[in-house]
């Protein structure tokens, strides 16, 4: 059975602005995407929360999102390639400014909310984004939604990447996340998602809000620190995880 | 004769709006400042001025600001020191990835308007900028105001300064820039300007306002791109230089 | 013949960028629609474009745009009816406030950009902005793209439009702007863009480009001033609509 | 006995990061100070906080700030006596939009963090601000530091100014507040910080720092609705001035 990555975002606060349960999943992730000051994130954050995840050993990566910090990098802008390509390239090394300066290394790089969405369906945008990481550090790993125009685009630009499942999404018939506008997007039901998760996980496929079982590649789960649950919940997918005999580690550069 | 570097701001377009003559002096300089998007630039102008600067084998400095885009970052901001660090890190790591994804060396930082002038008198706010530099790479040059506390606290930190004189502005007994508020701050006559330039360059001294001669050490001149005459006073700056002995070439790290 | 207005956008600039003949058309328009510091300008600018208006005495309107500095408002941003009714709100106000403590009355509002073109597409949009502006004060005048969903939309909230035409840019037979993407959308030819506007003043008429003709209604002629024969063009227009019989003057309410 | 108002400083949520407890104190005071998106607030914050404020009947103010959202306003900045005048002009008239759209009435203005601090005792900051809202409207009154250089400017411009204290903090020799950085700035003890408030409102008079009895005029007392005690601090402090026949309400024009 390969082995599987749990990821979280963090370093979600702005200045003034907490983001209450930002370092919770700490201790139950192996990997975390950290922002980097366009939807949230500020040089301070940005600093505590590289520190705050070298002291607790999980792998580090950037997490760009679109210059809308109001919006929280939510609503899709109409960017060119250009700017995508820019935009991801700035985030990422001022993350690794922080990530250098305290001695660690930068693992990964995962679009964050309307860019990662965007990218999703965007060959073209997917490429830029990925070629700005390629650009930085063809040793930097991909994080892209399972089946999603991110897998071509690494593939083509010779990058490795990371399929990213969610537990508490569900999924169209095609793969893609059913959007957060639609009544059935979000698993509520806690145990529902751990079975969801697990079938990702173990089986690599998943049954669509039509009912058809999907195929998909799960190689790194992501966890939402900010539920009442977060840590009940990780806690419980990693031992149930482990009982099935599945690995959770951070993904390894092939 | 030891060389002098000469050196130019840079980048400091944003968005829509251009900076005109940003770029007249690159064939005239031997490094340049390039501005980080805080108090002017952006990811796009980033990448297209460290491009510029790569082909024409100009020294590309980091050129960071204090977060104020609409003061073009001139405006003194009570930060910390903290706060200083990271300004400063995040900025220079954001311009590090423009310069690495594009096959490029970062060879110094120099602070920008406030920051610099805040940095030049305080010497925990110069150690804070120094320090923020040397956890990045302690191989940077720290383009620092000649005489200034920021040339102290370079050499705590054990990093190596390049002491910076400016042509057109006029200097105080203590070797402090004459602050531009006050009427005689800037040198306008051009052949004063040049001679003033020479004999920083060649005799390590400048006579202040009050008429006093004072050393001070001149590693780099600054010259700045937006007057009317920027390329030809260049031009003269460089042929008087040359024919004074001293060669121009951007600073050599130790 | 009815009388024409001849719009401008101004107040472009920000901080210390300026906004090159900005005011160049001020003494050839009848009424100039000024920024408000999302898309483009600052408190600054705005003071000092209001009070030119002022003196001049062209009616004021007020040019709300996206939260996009780094994009002058130009790329379109999902946001929902509600952001597009605080954020015209927000703007309308401000720009207010300049216009009131200067002795003057603002007249009219029009969208800038990504916000006036989305609007001009999608009822739902155009109802939050019309509302906004109603909400506010219901005498002011709303400038919209003639044909468009925002003429609905004002007349449904019982508000009075101001129909726009272009006259450097190209019609669709379904009397939408070319897309500035494809490369007829402008028309370069100053006599044909003349032409072009005097036919839709004079007969409320446009050929779109597939040679069918359009009526359109021609309530207000919207001018650039960032041309190199802007000056020239706007001078050309008005004899040419004066020697048609035509009153040039800012739209007068009902 | 002169009545005295009881005011909070409320709408400092921004996009996606709320403000704990930021309406709590709604109905306590007597008026509010709603954040106008420079250092704190967004459209849609001040929106909802415009409306909880009309419904529960509490005077309205502006709350205008330094353009410095990741610094909450608090860091002191060079601002120049016009840049004082645009942003707070700006501000107000932005933050009048809602109101206005809302039906309500705008009732006062007071500078927040940094800029009041800097107005209090600079008497040219001061006059800008006044003057920014005198220009707008001279029926607003003007909330300022008891014994500050606000009351000069307020009552040079012809302006009623309200004079503020604060329940939390301690008084200097001079009537200044002691600097939060120093340790005995705020007065953390409960029941020492009513005393402290009733001896202000009742006998107009605060003991210093330095054991020095200073006379000082308290028109409204500031109360902060983030602490945990907040609610409860509030309704004893009403309950006190009640008992010592003192009429809680907002403050009147003359």
């Amino acid at each position: 059975m390969p082995p599987i990555d749990l990821n979280c975002d963090m370093g979600e606060a702005f200045g003034n602005y907490p983001m209450p349960n930002d370092l919770v999943l700490l201790e139950h992730v192996t990997s975390v995407n950290i922002a980097c000051g366009f939807h949230a994130g500020d040089p301070g954050v940005m600093q505590a929360t590289v520190r705050a995840a070298l002291e607790r050993g999980v792998a580090i990566g950037a997490h760009p999102g679109l210059p809308d910090l109001q919006g929280f990098g939510r609503r899709e802008m109409q960017i060119s390639m250009r700017e995508a390509y820019q935009v991801t390239l700035y985030q990422l090394g001022a993350l690794y400014g922080f990530v250098r300066a305290a001695g660690g290394r930068l693992a990964h790089v995962k679009a964050h909310g309307a860019l990662y969405n965007m990218a999703a369906r965007d060959i073209e945008l997917a490429k830029a984004i990925v070629e700005a990481v390629r650009d930085f550090d063809p040793g930097l790993l991909v994080y892209v939604l399972a089946g999603s125009k991110m897998v071509d685009a690494a593939a083509q630009a010779g990058m490795q990447s990371v399929s990213e499942v969610f537990a508490d999404r569900t999924y169209q018939d095609d793969g893609a996340l059913t959007p957060r506008t639609q009544p059935n997007a979000m698993i509520g039901n806690e145990e529902q998602a751990i079975s969801h998760a697990l079938r990702m996980a173990t089986q690599h496929e998943v049954v669509s809000v039509n009912n058809r079982v999907i195929s998909l590649k799960a190689e790194t789960l992501c966890l939402h620190g900010d539920g009442e649950h977060a840590v009940d919940f990780a806690k419980t997918i990693r031992a149930r995880l482990k009982s099935e005999g599945i690995t959770v580690q951070a993904p390894l550069s092939r």
